[in-house]
């Protein structure tokens, strides 16, 4: 397959961007010039089948996503934190099912401050360290502390996948496309290569 | 396979507890009441390659706990609200990576009120609400609204690979056994079935 037709799935919060149609065709557009094909929760399901007619809708929704990213070459997931310090847990799903399916999985996110720092910072006054350095949170649970950028889970599906992390500061953390571009070529040059 | 042989992944943040080994082999030991071998991300991996010796630890922990998942016939997902409105991301990878795999994955959870109220809740007072009663983040980003427990992809994905969501409220949001127990049984029956 030549990566002119590749279909790429685009996983991420930004579902829940005001006008997130007009959001998910510009991210579609920045995937057509490097020659890809994006494909996003909000596109209809070719095929869907008649029995989930009678599901609610989000369950509907659950499964389609499934099958959008089931139809795809690789997914570029959103993992910009969302609520708190982690990236949003429907995003991180689908990256541990892309990954299970053994395709490239590709992250990025507009803020580079690290996994530690940022769940530190929302902890405030509820974190203490104990004598080795390690960090602990009010209910008493440990944080972790490899100095990636999120969960372990989630950085080494990626790397285990093939597929490659890119963070970077953006003054706007949900509107920009820079860094989204930049996920993008590293996709269409994986897929390639 | 009889359900006495059926190996079960638990998946969950209870390996940040102090102390994890002696937390992991009491869930163990509630999973060998119900004829399943509970597996934690605790538990050494038979014939682990030695290429990965050469692995950053986090890298290791990352494969190891995929290679569990996939030497399990169910995961057992420890969904309770980890610092923030949703379940610890780590975890909720690991359900989507069962899922992809098509085994039957169920959650469980120590806190009864539902994501939206959590939402709500950790929004405070950066949460607007519009005339159509949908509700936005400081940030401008819609909260999800279906009446779930968490992301939709969460339970969408549970419910979808045949498992089931058992949450309660209980007075030890970590430490509590019953909530999981009746989730074990629950698995037990499933896979017994």
């Amino acid at each position: 397959m030549s990566a002119a037709s590749s279909r790429v799935y685009l996983a991420g919060p930004d579902v829940f961007l005001p006008a997130p149609q007009d959001w998910a065709a510009r991210r579609q557009a920045v995937c057509a010039r490097f020659g890809l094909a994006g494909v996003t929760p909000l596109d209809a399901l070719a095929g869907e089948p008649a029995g989930w007619a009678a599901l609610p809708e989000w369950r509907r929704i659950a499964l389609r996503n499934e099958a959008h990213i089931r139809s795809c070459t690789a997914v570029i997931a959103n993992l910009t934190p969302f609520r708190g310090p982690s990236a949003d847990v429907g995003t991180v799903y689908e990256v541990g099912f892309a990954r299970a399916l053994g395709m490239p999985v590709f992250g990025y996110a507009t803020v580079a401050a690290p996994f530690l720092a940022r769940t530190l910072a929302a902890l405030g006054e509820g974190a203490r360290v104990d004598a080795d350095g390690g960090w602990w949170d009010l209910d008493g649970l440990l944080v972790e502390q490899f100095g990636l950028f999120d969960n372990l889970m989630i950085e080494g599906g990626i790397l285990a996948s093939g597929g490659a992390l890119v963070v970077d500061d953006a003054a706007d953390r949900w509107q920009d496309l820079a860094v989204f571009e930049r996920c993008v070529a590293a996709v269409a040059e994986r897929l390639a290569g």
